[in-house]
């Protein structure tokens, strides 16, 4: 494929020791000959591939030295694009790397769009369209097991699953086409109508397997939306202290990132808690008031997960039941806080309110109660799943909303053999379900719609 | 000098396509070893200097991959610290790359202090201590103009000017030597005094050459602090959003970037302005009514350029007045705003409040005058400056200290051969200048001043 030449920072934006400009096409060495001055005159257009090159970056336009640099020259096809890349090692500043840039792109490399070099890897066949997303989700994980599902996509594992449906689909398909063509043999089609209830089982039953880890899948990705809800003064502010400091925010522990990062995410054994606008949290007081209020419904309907704060110390009252009310049918965990002051609740009643939710008794302040909290948090999404690190996550949007298709379509071509249906138009349901899967790892994926996931991508990557 | 191996993450902390995680040190690659899985099990202790290559990071504990990455090799002494380099080129995410520094460390690696590796680059002889100093004025860089002067002072432009003064002071000591040990030829002596005299006034010349570059220097490093100050009403936003928008905040220019990286600085003709807090900015009227009051008297006297917008089309107030004694002895730029309106304004009682300040009028309602006034900002602070791509600034607060410390000494030596004190008098106030010179560049430094220096750096640096 005859591609122009792009290039990007790839790095981070803000300050730090390294930055990176790369570069990707059939003219990026050459390019970065123009503006590279290595030792003793070297050419970067006669070094081998996969090495490194010290050296300085010219303004091709003024001869003066703009940057001290080191050059990696990785040549095609064994690189990330497939193509000829380059990456220009400079200084992580804002003005030196936006100066580097500025130099590739005057010496005629245009500004790639988000995502366009894992497009690329894409469209040269590198990596499928399930691999390509992965490498998104990898840099956007929260938490370690986020980013063992990306990992395991990346590197293929829900694509050969993929590959593997459908090469199931296209040898049933080839047993219809047998009874087609031959229809003057009966047993062919009887052995036909058994092949093809076996099969299709065989392919739903795989696609329904696949859609039980999207909810995990989904949660591992996205994080949990978490809402603390309670009347005031229950200890909402204490429970969201707690959670964020026994659990710190993801990722604190890298030595100079700060917590504003992403603040909002709290990693709970493994589940990241996104925990929805602490304002919000903090104005809770507000949509108790307004609980009978469809906004403040809203706001807990957007939650996966909330998190029903009760006060051991004082009686149950009527904003409690309209909140037990308002959350009906969604995940909750009900807290009953304050345990170190004395009981006034009356805990039968909230047994009854709570039916089947976790109910977990907690002293907030004297940090009593919080272990077995994340426990429940933990165990309400993932319980009874095996820690097996080779296991398939569906997670992205995009494959669910396939699978739930290709499941339609799968049970609309087993009710055709069911129910004896011409073997013809169960042929149709079969390669509709067979479309659907390909879509997932880019095969029959329009343009645009190619255009649109990549879009979404950061820039540089 | 044997040194533990140390990693940090050298990229900036974000989301981004890649981050590396360098290592340094003897265990560089051995400690790379233990974690990588190249492609037919190649191993980076055999494979030749500066070369990349692909591979999988393995944590050694589980056998599990934890991540997918390219691995640069570079063996010392030819890499930035002399010692082996090696740098972990992963996924951008925080997870990712946290894993992977988690991982160097568990395998051996002592997680790096803020500026070590550049610290390692100076104890290895491989750049000075200004050198040093210049790489984090190169991050930090926040113009074009900035980052030339710290790639020059970087490349070793001051070093060298530094190491020639120290040449000819040393050489006027071996003159001074001659003296003392030959007392009894009297030419000698009296060629002696001419020698020093002509030496020392040069050595007094040159140092008072770069301290006057000290003052555009350190605005190129640190930004002018800029206050817009002016009576309600009189168009103190309108200058800050056309200075803002006309001038784009710095670097914003860089795809990706959003404007809250560092807003508050704006490139106005190479001129960083540091607008001090544009809340504050916005609450002037309240350090107009409180012009008399000692508080906002401070806050002015902070800055190093004020605004001091007044309306053209309203009469001279007795506030008006105020402000411009509480800005006296200040760098300050009048501007009369609002030439769209009828004037009513005395202009010649403005010109003599203003007496010797620049005097801009101004329409920034009709975009008129806003030109002017950047060039007066300019002309103020690099008025007859060769742009001179080869000129040397002093930008750092240490060396100015120590090249005004170092003036004082040679003008002690000075004054003693005038009033003819003892020749080894001299001496000891000519080795002053010496030693002083010496810790610009990292000669007769302290330990402790050295490690204080580097802790300022950021972290992978």
């Amino acid at each position: 494929m005859e591609l122009d030449t792009i290039a990007a920072v790839s790095t981070p934006m803000g300050e730090g020791a390294i930055a990176i400009v790369r570069l990707s096409g059939d003219e990026a060495i050459k390019i970065s000959d123009t503006l590279f001055r290595g030792v003793g005159g070297k050419r970067l257009k006669d070094v081998p591939s996969h090495t490194i090159h010290y050296g300085q970056l010219i303004d091709p336009k003024t001869e003066e030295v703009a940057e001290e640099v080191m050059v990696s020259v990785m040549k095609g096809p064994k690189t990330f694009t497939k193509e000829d890349v380059v990456e220009i090692n400079c200084h992580g500043g804002l003005v030196s790397v936006n100066r580097v840039l500025q130099l590739t792109l005057k010496a005629g490399a245009r500004l790639a769009e988000p995502g366009e070099f894992t497009k690329r890897a894409f469209l040269n066949g590198r990596i499928d369209l399930s691999q390509a997303e992965a490498v998104m989700d990898l840099i956007r994980a929260k938490t370690d097991r986020a980013m063992n599902v990306a990992l395991g996509q990346m590197e293929g594992r829900l694509s050969k699953l993929i590959q593997k449906l459908r090469q199931d689909i296209l040898e049933t398909l080839a047993h219809v086409e047998v009874n087609i063509d031959y229809p003057e043999y009966d047993d062919v089609e009887e052995m036909t109508h058994h092949v093809l209830l076996e099969k299709a089982n065989h392919v739903r039953n795989e696609i329904e397997q696949l859609l039980r880890t999207s909810q995990q899948g989904k949660i591992l990705r996205e994080g949990l939306s978490t809402v603390i809800v309670g009347r005031p003064n229950v200890g909402k502010s204490s429970l969201l202290n707690s959670l964020v400091h026994e659990n710190k925010a993801i990722v604190t522990d890298i030595p100079g990132t700060t917590r504003d990062v992403i603040e909002e995410y709290v990693n709970v054994r493994g589940v990241p808690l996104r925990l929805l606008d602490t304002a919000g949290i903090r104005e809770t007081e507000d949509i108790v008031e307004r609980i009978g209020v469809e906004r403040s419904r809203q706001v807990l309907k957007e939650a996966d997960l909330i998190l029903l704060v009760l006060n051991y110390s004082d009686d149950l009252t009527i904003e409690d039941e309209n909140i037990f009310k308002a959350v009906e049918g969604m995940d909750v965990i009900v807290i009953v806080n304050k345990t170190d002051l004395p009981q006034k609740i009356n805990m039968d009643r909230v047994k009854e309110l709570a039916k089947n939710y976790p109910l977990i008794t907690t002293s907030l302040l004297e940090d009593v109660g919080v272990n077995e909290l994340e426990e429940a948090i933990s165990t309400l999404f993932f319980a009874g799943t095996i820690e097996a690190s080779d296991m398939t996550y569906v997670s992205n949007s995009r494959h669910i909303a396939l699978l739930n298709q290709a499941l339609g379509s799968i049970e609309e071509a087993l009710n055709g053999v069911e129910s004896g249906v011409p073997i013809d138009i169960v042929q149709i349901d079969l390669t509709r379900t067979w479309e659907l899967l390909g879509e997932i790892i880019g095969e029959s994926v329009h343009e645009s719609l190619i255009d649109q996931l990549f879009s979404q991508f950061c820039l540089g990557k």
